[in-house]
């Protein structure tokens, strides 16, 4: 099972990377705890929704911003992890060719 | 501040009765009490992240697609919101136009 927490971590990690900042300086300016936002970037932790709004404020990333971002990278997991199911049409073409 | 959670409610609730399906039904198959999820859907609770995948699993819908549509919600809620700006092009043309 895809899981919102572990994607929504990755999420929130690569843009604090991406703008150069440490944990203490983006906790910081969010008023929350170093320790619970790396449990947050690290997928360990249910972010609550204000919590989640105050680290999205802090990067300065609309909640969403980061929420389609975690969208499109939920559903590349989706896909690599849906059952695969050859179309017959394909397959005839499959056939054909051989 | 928008809050994640009253979102994500709103479109698990809507996806439900466009189902045409109880909290009943959908609670059952999702494996999670009623209670819980009359409360995940009014907002009232954040839905842990494994929680969430049961229900969107109960309602035959993405993780992917539900974080997409609350995307857009959020997004519409932002610009309702957001310090309104009038850009100086628009401002000119406002003041030649009087």
């Amino acid at each position: 099972m895809v899981l919102l927490r572990r994607e929504l971590g990755d999420v929130l990690r690569e843009e604090r990377q991406h703008q150069g900042r440490t944990l203490r300086e983006v906790s910081s300016s969010a008023a929350v705890s170093l320790g619970y936002l790396s449990e947050v970037e690290r997928g360990e932790k249910e972010a609550s929704s204000e919590l989640l709004g105050s680290i999205c404020g802090a990067l300065g990333m609309p909640l969403s911003e980061v929420l389609r971002e975690v969208s499109t990278r939920v559903a590349i997991t989706e896909s690599l992890t849906a059952p695969v199911t050859l179309p017959v049409a394909a397959a005839s073409v499959v056939a054909s060719a051989a």
